[in-house]
């Protein structure tokens, strides 16, 4: 049951000029399934890419580092994801496959292939059915609609129970802006379905060279603050679309004023998305904001946030709504920070003041605790006492539904 | 249900001369259960220990550092180890009641409390109930007994399923020596009933300035090297005692022949212990054998293990008897070597040769993955191809069990 997530109206999503989308079924992995979509963009859009720092990283990522740097991100004219096969760990022969998968389409298209990013999501080392990506590419380009964003949704699932899409309208240079986002993913890796993939578009304006450092930037605070199990998958990506049809001035940096209205829209969407996928993250009960403030840099921040959001005892605890506090100051201490004095950590849970000064606070109830823990949403609240720098992360509970899921997938 | 690890026959326990050991009950958070262990030292014993490097460490192992320091661990006269309750996040008053119980100890036993290191294992958070435990002090030390390492694994239990203890003999400069020691813990952590103590006794000679180090590199090729789930309690210790009785000519260096060869008697009792906890681990079903080899350094072949055995999607795919190996890759991708040649990596599962080169071997199939998947005791070995370096780590498989133990704990 993910936690407060519910699928999306398709009447909520608001179409992104310039943008259309086409699913198909090409039996890829299983018969039946919507599991290929094309993301078709006008000539004249702006695109920037983060993906995953695992050094496996599968053949896709490959070629989309390739085409983005071939064209500086200013000629991509089509997305093409499947899911069923994440073409990883498929050495030499998966990135043929990848890049016959661009060739194909691109020829339907009559763009060059470095001009299509290829996206895959589904099961480590086994190969590509290239044949029946090829075979499905007609329909899916049949189908193309800019309407069909909650389709994308849909057909980039793979264990995902809800699909995850949002929409926002935004004021940006006198125009006004449509911000569309897509994402899938119970996991920073999704059993072997690997995998979360996330794609945001605008019709705002952005000029080509601002589209690498903005997808970064909205990765950081967004998909890269998300965490379910501490996976990192071969296939993570996150892709940001600009098509520049709204008509104002383009946006040259991220720090003008438009450039501020446009990342807030972008971020809201992109972290909404990233967020989706903890709230349905694999077996998840409970949703988990963990925030850590009063460090030296955000750097600690970080470590310490993650030290607790990655803890199996923690996300065990939050799953039997037991106020079984010690166990995140016990996270708090093997963070890594060598120099941490526990005697000025405090920690809070939502607004009970549950320990201080290292040890537990005196007016601290175990009936409160228990309390919040009982909440579907909870803010885990540290206090490192030494600066000013803070960082926040998303994660959720760790419970049976967790390893039955991871457990009894392929079969 | 442990994993090929039964309770151990008391007769096949060699007491150590110079190592008396009484056991009480001392209600310390429940009535009726053996939660009070005193081990008494004769004079001469020379002592060394380790402990968790966790920044929130319990009271008891501030002031086991110190009494150590003190005397250089040549003057230790007792041991005292409480469950039940962990005294960590207990500030001023946990440190204040640690030095308590040694000032009790050693006024019963006429020795000063700088001599005595107190042990704690339970419930963070809680405050040490001084009084209780004072109370039972008599009562332990009445019991005490050259015969009673069983007793003591046992009165060291938390939710350990099985008591552990290991014993050897062996020849060391002409003598023949003794080696005993016992374990609790099922976990880096445990629940909350945190920690993971390891207590390992000899007869043999041992020059005092020689124990820190000894018991450092013992540590280093045994508990240092299990993981459950890669919490770090704030309690976990590790003593070694020399009682110095076995009339040989002390041990000056570990790289003596004389050295070598207690080295590796207490090694095999420390790595039969620390591994028990693996087998005993919570939840546990499988047993797995991580080694990394061909790395620059052993530092990375570490990064690389820890990575395979601390991730969820493995240890439920091991759990699951699925030969899901994109997981294991898609962790060693993942580990942190930022120049990873993923080309140049083998990985076997037993004598099975899973990938080559970054993709599935050719000769794989499936049903040989999971033929060694079903056994009880798996061995993955990964060769990086960077260089001459390699390590293991043992670990075990991430099931239902876990989550019951540890959402269940303190209800």
């Amino acid at each position: 049951m993910p936690v407060h997530l519910s699928p999306p109206d398709a009447a909520s999503l608001h179409p992104v000029s310039g943008v259309r989308i086409g699913v198909a079924e090409a039996g890829i992995r299983k018969a039946g399934r919507k599991d290929l979509t094309v993301m078709l963009l006008d000539e004249g859009a702006s695109v920037g890419g983060v993906f995953t720092q695992n050094r496996f990283c599968a053949a896709p990522v490959q070629v989309c580092r390739e085409h983005l740097t071939a064209g500086a991100g200013a000629d991509i004219r089509a997305l093409v994801i499947n899911t069923g096969c994440a073409n990883a760990g498929t050495g030499a022969a998966g990135l043929e496959a990848a890049r016959r998968t661009c060739d194909a389409l691109a020829a339907q298209l009559g763009v060059r292939p470095q001009q299509v990013l290829p996206f895959s999501t589904g099961v480590i080392l086994e190969p590509l059915p290239l044949e029946r990506l090829q075979a499905g590419l007609p329909a899916a380009l049949a189908d193309a609609q800019p309407a069909h964003w909650l389709k994308a949704a849909e057909g980039i699932m793979t264990t995902d129970t809800v699909p995850k899409a949002r929409s926002v309208k935004a004021s940006v240079g006198g125009a006004q802006v449509t911000v569309t986002g897509i994402s899938k993913g119970a996991g920073m890796i999704r059993p072997n379905m690997a995998t979360m993939l996330g794609f945001v578009a605008t019709d705002a304006c952005v000029a080509p060279g601002l589209m690498p450092q903005l997808a970064r930037a909205l990765a950081e605070s967004s998909f890269n603050r998300v965490t379910v199990d501490g996976d990192t998958s071969t296939n993570d990506s996150f892709i940001v679309i600009a098509t520049n049809k709204a008509g104002h001035a383009p946006v040259q940096s991220l720090q003008s004023p438009e450039g501020q209205a446009l990342f807030a829209a972008l971020l809201e969407v992109a972290r909404w998305l990233a967020q989706a996928i903890v709230r349905d993250g694999e077996g998840a009960t409970k949703f988990i904001t963990v925030q850590v403030e009063g460090g030296q840099n955000a750097a600690e921040c970080r470590q310490v946030a993650y030290a607790i959001a990655h803890s199996p005892l923690v996300k065990t605890a939050f799953f039997a709504s037991d106020p079984n506090l010690g166990r995140i100051l016990a996270a708090i201490g093997y963070a890594g920070i060598a120099d941490l004095d526990t005697e000025k950590i405090d920690l809070y849970l939502d607004g009970v003041h549950v320990a201080t000064r290292g040890g537990r606070h005196p007016d601290y109830r175990e009936e409160d605790g228990q309390r919040v823990m009982k909440q579907p949403e909870i803010t885990v609240r540290v206090n490192l006492g030494r600066g000013a720098a803070s960082e926040t992360v998303w994660t959720c509970d760790l419970s049976h539904e967790y390893v039955s899921i991871n457990a009894d997938y392929r079969s």
